[in-house]
């Protein structure tokens, strides 16, 4: 007779598998996939994500959970997968398959309305399929709130243990005190990016000189390119990602395989006891994010960082190098523009974007605010944040893709991601006796350990809350990113 | 409530859905994976098998089954899908799921063993695998045969309605009309190749040229390198292959193209309306070797094919190209050779291999032969039929993968591939006025025309000597193998 535990633990590592073949199918879609392949694509992740839900909630496991739940001897690394699981299949237990379905038709829906109508602006024809996925959306967050804010319902599934009650008044907070450093960065003068060629097969081969500077194990990885960068894992040993590349100027792909490899470091960094079990995983996203903000931000665009990326460059590109210096590359990477679109925004408008959508996205699931009023909206809220105004819906409410696929409680993650971030990096700069310096050394070995030894090796083992704290040995809050951006704009 | 068909419907698309997936899996494994994700890789199709067979087996599909096949109403279609079905259900039921499990364990362990010791020739330590490997798979035939012949029940998942009683006379005329011919094709003065560097991605490009020019649709497949080539379909709308490059040589790519392109062209014309069901495949291994033999040999082989390449392969190698024409590659790809690696074979010694390959394994599932006497009976064998003999394990009776993988009756489907492939070119030259005429003119669309009429559209809904006797309007001989091969070493 198998245990309760071998029990729980072959079903568990079925669970994992069948959601790492699902990563797979999403790699190969945005990177591999002929055009032909996407419908019968799409019925396979069906076809996984139903069989992944009946496994989740097969009724012989009640009893094997209640087992568990109840032996005293159990070391607390098992404790809290069987925990895990079971907040899972409770989740999954308290909404109706019938919901589960609808919701589900309306965001396929939705998903190919947006991606037909957005590139001219139609937002006549995408709102009816929007407030679908809106309404059905609320309903859902009816029965898993239980009587409580609903948002936080939908928060829940991104970032389990937030909750709107202290986000609100952490996005005022953060909102007062970047709109003057938004201020300050833009009336800095811009110094002009030269026109030249930067190919596209030397910024694949940059991307991996800048990943493994930084640590990230090709042997157990893949990059390359797609339309919008992601990092995947398939499964342990396995964490690739992709990066966006621009002939005309080599920095963004630089940030974005900084901030990738930060996801994949992560990642990369869980043990390897974790492999097949529902621990092999942040805790969040803004856990993730925190990562990834970390090598973008903190040492991506510092001055020290691109010192040591300068003759990585000048041997890459001799010719586009030709005249330019360590100084010219990091201005790039540190100016500050009031502009319209989320994905190319700086770090000291950024979050100013994120406070935008939160705020919106938190006034539709409370019922405040209808999809018909949410483009005048939004164009009020922007022009009042940031100082611009959409010239249509394309550049303005239609820009992401988040809300069309129905992931209300997903955008604050980012910011949360970038509050954590500042936190670790001042602990890391504290423990390192300078992150600058660190990076100036090229001691970035020494980097990673740190986050290896505070973040990464916890996995899925702690709460996000509970893992920052450890971390950082602080609370939760503005100042560090506050005092990061101060910096930047000085 | 759902009719029957309905349900029968839904678990045969969760059925094709799921294959499709592990084929995804397995063209990744190949292609992209990093080495780093191999075990999780192995877990994670170990457990879509599980998943597969568990959906296979569903108890309530019986009533359902049975409800189908008593209906008299239902269309040759659906009534074909329900018989093909039962077929693969009554052989899944009757295999103890422990042999199933053992069997997988020792095939995984042969194979690593084989990875291991083939390239210094191990015998001594890879034939205790084997041996396990050889032994589970004859019990396995013994529950299968039901009192008929072993082998007979092996054979089967590959070619359904093969049988051994059959092949041994086939192969025997084959080979005593074989011989002779090579004889023949060794003693013509060999052209010598000059040593030039066609570089590889002159040659991907060129990969790309050929397979669009017999037909393949770049817009619902991929095409890249991998160490043995292989083509695989996910799905219907996706169907992908791979090829081999050596810088030495641009001839073996161009030839295994086509051959690739031949297997993946058959997949291709596939009905749409057979997606996700179990029709959307070949009826057997021998009707699709018979497309990619088709292609390779009566296409690839012939004089005017290289004609037409001729200014492709100029525009694509100018500096390899000097001075070589048409003749030097139509004759480097009809040299023939007595050499001891199958997979390099030319296809006049080819099937003498495969021969080999099919009297030995018969031998072996009927307990004629030990896996210990297996080196010595290989070796003399080869002398006897190819006039070389092995220098060891490595080069002789260690070559292949398929025995480690425990696929006993695979091998025997590669020469019916290229009987029919004979009998099929011998019909498209009757009904196109001569194939060779219409590859020289670059009427390539009429020769795909009539393989769609003829094999493609009817995907698995004939068994293969029914499909080949309305194809070819004759019953399978070596006589048109035989003929087609005596040209070649005219």
């Amino acid at each position: 007779m198998p245990s309760a535990w071998d029990h729980f633990s072959q079903w568990s590592s079925t669970l994992a598998d069948l959601a790492g073949v699902s990563a797979l199918l999403g790699w190969d879609r945005e990177t591999g996939m002929p055009h032909g392949g996407a419908e019968t694509r799409a019925q396979q992740l069906g076809t996984l994500a139903a069989a992944y839900h009946r496994e989740l909630v097969r009724p012989d496991l009640d009893g094997v959970l209640d087992e568990l739940s109840g032996d005293d001897g159990l070391p607390p690394v098992r404790r809290r997968q069987v925990e895990l699981a079971r907040r899972d299949r409770a989740r999954a237990a308290r909404v109706p398959e019938s919901l589960v379905r609808a919701l589900s038709e309306a965001k396929s829906r939705s998903v190919a309305v947006w991606v037909d109508t957005r590139p001219a602006g139609d937002w006549g024809t995408f709102a009816p399929a929007l407030a679908a996925v809106v309404e059905l959306r609320r309903r859902e967050a009816g029965y898993l709130a239980d009587g409580g804010e609903p948002y936080d319902a939908l928060l829940d599934v991104f970032e389990p243990g937030a909750r709107a009650v202290d986000l609100e008044p952490l996005f005022r907070d953060l909102r007062a005190r970047l709109v003057p450093l938004v201020e300050r960065g833009t009336a800095r003068p811009r110094r002009p990016f030269p026109r030249r060629r930067w190919p596209a097969d030397a910024q694949l081969a940059l991307a991996r000189d800048v990943a493994e500077l930084v640590g990230y194990d090709l042997t157990s990885g893949v990059i390359t390119v797609s339309a919008h960068p992601f990092t995947i894992s398939p499964g342990y040993g396995d964490v690739r990602f992709t990066t966006r590349l621009d002939e005309a100027n080599p920095v963004g792909n630089v940030l974005t395989v900084l901030h990738e490899a930060g996801h994949a470091l992560y990642e990369q960094g869980f043990p390897e006891e974790y492999r097949r079990t529902g621990l092999l995983d942040a805790p969040s996203l803004g856990a993730h994010e925190s990562q990834s903000r970390f090598w973008e931000n903190h040492v991506g665009r510092g001055a020290a960082f691109w010192r040591r990326m300068e003759p990585v460059m000048r041997g890459r590109f001799p010719q586009a190098m030709d005249g330019l210096g360590a100084e010219d590359l990091h201005a790039e990477a540190t100016a500050v523009q009031r502009t319209l679109i989320r994905v190319e925004a700086d770090e000291v408008t950024y979050n100013l974007h994120v406070a935008l959508r939160f705020e919106l996205e938190l006034a539709l699931v409370r019922g405040d605010l209808g999809v018909d009023d949410l483009p005048a909206a939004w164009d009020a809220r922007m022009e009042e944040l940031l100082g611009v105004r959409p010239t249509g819906p394309a550049d303005g409410v239609m820009q992401d893709i988040h809300w069309a696929e129905g992931m209300f409680g997903y955008f604050p993650t980012y910011t949360l991601g970038s509050l954590y971030a500042a936190q670790i990096a001042e602990t890391v700069d504290a423990e390192l006796g300078g992150l600058s310096a660190a990076v100036e050394d090229g001691r970035l070995a020494e980097v990673l350990a740190v986050l290896r030894e505070r973040v990464h090796r916890h996995a899925r083992l702690l709460d996000t809350p509970e893992l920052m704290r450890r971390a950082t040995g602080r609370e939760l809050s503005a100042d560090a990113l506050v005092a990061h951006l101060s910096r930047v704009v000085a």
